[in-house]
């Protein structure tokens, strides 16, 4: 694919400093670019990168000017530069032509919607429902009695259990299981009894679930994953955890039992969160947050224990001060119990 | 399904508190609960959901009354509540036709028990032994010379690797691998030497291990993981540990290398044991504990560093404080310069 | 097999004290070793297993004897005992036979290197090259337009996605996704876009990935696993990492997105690195680290906030003592206050 700077300048709605009729060939990082190639500078903390990037264009805001370089100055550099990935990559998807794939093995009662593509191996068990335009790539597992939304895609070897339901225009990636038994076990005399798990999982539509990731069902009831919520990679659910619509959880985080969380949440990588929680609806939790309490609704918060993002920052300042404390907190009680007897002394002495 | 309150007041030994004739058709958590199910209260701390769960009965400590509410008094609804489960769920299991699908391969020299349930695309290595109502779902790999014990289940995409055993009445989560290559590597002349891997892995009766979970086979001798124990997702057990029987490794833990751990071991989430240590039996460590020590028999240890859990919970409600400290030790020091100071020039005063 | 002590003194260039002519049929860890069998003893901190180990020798440090043992003097008794491992374990590789499995299905216009391996139900792509001698376990999964480099093994059910190219003599372990989607999403009025993630993954020659690990595509350009270098399992490299040549990332750790690590990094297990930083060659990264900030070459850091290893320890070691510390702050206000108000009234007494 090729664009002229100009065109792509119009298709940002930026203004061209510089030649217009140079020609982009294609789209890269401001410390990878080669000529022929158009990158974008959004933070002025890489501004240096400018003068040694190998880029024949530079999407980049208004206030910037680089001798010899040619511009295009917009407002959103970042946003200008997704807008013109998104134009570049439409033809990049990855495809699985139509239909179903002779080694593909289809269980009784089945109903496929129509334009599924069903790659090789897959296995799609007994009174499944896919709907029209799913992708279910090489390996994918559909336990019986699943729904699977629209136009959803399922990337080799993902594996959904028994009666769970996927909404729409879903993106399951590689190795990411849906449906798993919650950890529920009883003790009883010194063993551990399992607490079967009867319930199911409910995925709502756009939701994204990262590689590897594991969504456990319901002990009973139903684990929820909210409409638009989009999960990382590694990143475990636990049984009947309901998350709410629009959030985001990243990498390696995870989130016990029968923790309630709303809306528009963001979790940072690393996260911990216990178990019979609620998380308020616009909630950020900052990157390895352990969180053992309920937070309110808006709060940014981080840290292990948990408090206000701001208080962790004065935490994590002063725990590089701590190694000194104990020898200057000793020294200061040293010297007061001196003064002490000192004073003491001087009182005794007055009184004589 | 469907009990009156009467009927499963006697499954479980309770007493009734208001009408027996009450009919019950599912069964629910105290919030979710809607009108014709069953819930129950364990902990007097959630007691305010009484008054606005939709349960029409409710299984409750004898001390317990709420007016217009139907209870069965129980002296352990928690358990009572699982009897009433697992009474209600048992036709729910989900099994495979006995048989082996047409799709899935068996090696040459595999032993096959009775009732063995083998799915579609399976693999099963040369020389394995499969025991009796073993169950193998989708995309299953066990490879050569591999022994899975009796009624095993082992979901879709599960992969054991060669020469492992498995003990009876196992059940492996999707995605789980077992025996992959312990992380072995000697430096050598600025590269990394594999050292081989040529142990394997031995799992006990009554195991279940959770999805996506990994447990390496060792350097030359076995990875052990004794009968009982319970692991959850994303867990990873090195090569050359030693889990005991009857215990509990919650999700996104980490047991590195060489590392031996006791009978009855409770280990809650996202913790990381270093490799070569001694963890006692009965030992309970908190959630994220981060264990570079070896734990006498019976502690109940958290924290990073790792301590008594008392002493982490006071540490952590320290460091809520702590930002204020470099603060008023330098104002502490401050002050009593002063006053020695002060005090000097008092004694050279008196001197006078 | 079967070796005598004297042979194996041979082979390591060690010193025999003892019967040259005992017999050893195996290899073991010193605390589990048998009659029979050889172990070695590196750490003098294991000394006291020498008197109760029932190995028949013992690779030791030319200072140490005990007597009634037979014992193998050199000076690295580890790498002798690494050397013995290799010499025994030739015959131990799992090969699968040469040849395509008749269950496997292989797109158009892959190029097949000789004496490639292909298990049942593998697919491959159309337009992928595997290289010689490849081998590809049951059910892995290559996506089109992919390279894979002569003499790799790909264990059960790894994921290598559309147009990723791995090097030579590479070990992807079971359940590994290589290319899945980068975690990148622009908020846009409430919801998340997706940003097309159209780059790929270039993994260099004698690379290890481990079980479950999961290595993301870049949204554009590459992500680059270095030459040599060696990944555990259950690590997360996010989109656009760069990871030099020979470095060690233990389990459970991750890499955010666009992160830049020089060669011979050490990683070791359950570390974060937040996304953007540089991490200079030769770094070591203790356990657990959190890194917040980019690492300059040859440091040596560890904890969160991330600082000088040594000062960590200082840290960890000041934490056991915090709880005491917020009373002994305030009993040295309380005690300097009333030493001021005391010397202050002794100044008012001197005044009049």
């Amino acid at each position: 694919m090729k664009k002229s700077v100009g065109e792509i300048a119009e298709l940002v709605g930026g203004v061209v400093v510089g030649d217009p009729d140079v020609c982009i060939t294609g789209l890269n990082g401001i410390e990878q670019a080669q000529p022929g190639e158009l990158t974008f500078l959004n933070n002025p903390r890489y501004a240096h990168h400018l003068e040694t990037t190998g880029a024949s264009a530079i999407l980049a805001p208004p206030d910037l000017d680089v001798l010899g370089k040619t511009l295009i100055h917009v407002k959103n550099p970042y946003a200008a530069f997704v807008s013109v990935l998104h134009s570049w990559a439409e033809p990049l998807k990855v495809t699985l032509p139509e239909g179903i794939h002779a080694t593909a093995v289809i269980g009784s009662g089945v109903t496929l919607g129509e334009h599924v593509a069903i790659g090789p191996h897959v296995f799609v068990g007994a009174d499944s429902r896919i709907g029209g335009g799913v992708t279910l790539h090489h390996g994918v597992s559909i336990g019986p009695g699943c729904t699977i939304g629209d136009d959803s895609v399922l990337y080799p070897n993902v594996v959904v259990r028994e009666r769970v339901s996927i909404g729409a225009r879903c993106v399951l990636h590689a190795g990411a299981v849906i449906g798993s038994d919650g950890f529920g076990f009883a003790p009883f005399s010194g063993s551990w009894f399992k607490i079967q798990q009867i319930g199911t999982v409910v995925i709502g539509d756009d939701v994204e679930i990262g590689s590897n990731s594991a969504v456990d069902r319901a002990t009973f009831g139903r684990t929820v994953v909210g409409r638009g919520t989009k999960i990382d990679n590694l990143v475990q659910v636990g049984h009947n955890v309901q998350i709410g619509e629009h959030c985001v959880v990243s990498g390696m985080s995870g989130i016990a039992g029968s923790t309630v969380i709303g809306d528009h949440v963001t979790i940072a990588a690393q996260v911990g969160i216990a178990d019979h929680l609620e998380i308020g609806e616009g909630v950020t939790l900052g990157a390895r947050s352990g969180v053992a309490q309920s937070v309110k609704p808006g709060k940014v918060m981080s840290g292990y224990p948990l408090m206000e993002h701001q208080d962790d920052l004065r935490v994590l300042a002063a725990l590089r001060r701590l190694p000194d404390m104990p020898r200057r907190i000793r020294d200061l009680e040293r010297r007061i119990q001196a003064l002490e007897e000192n004073l003491h002394g001087t009182a005794e002495d007055d009184k004589r």
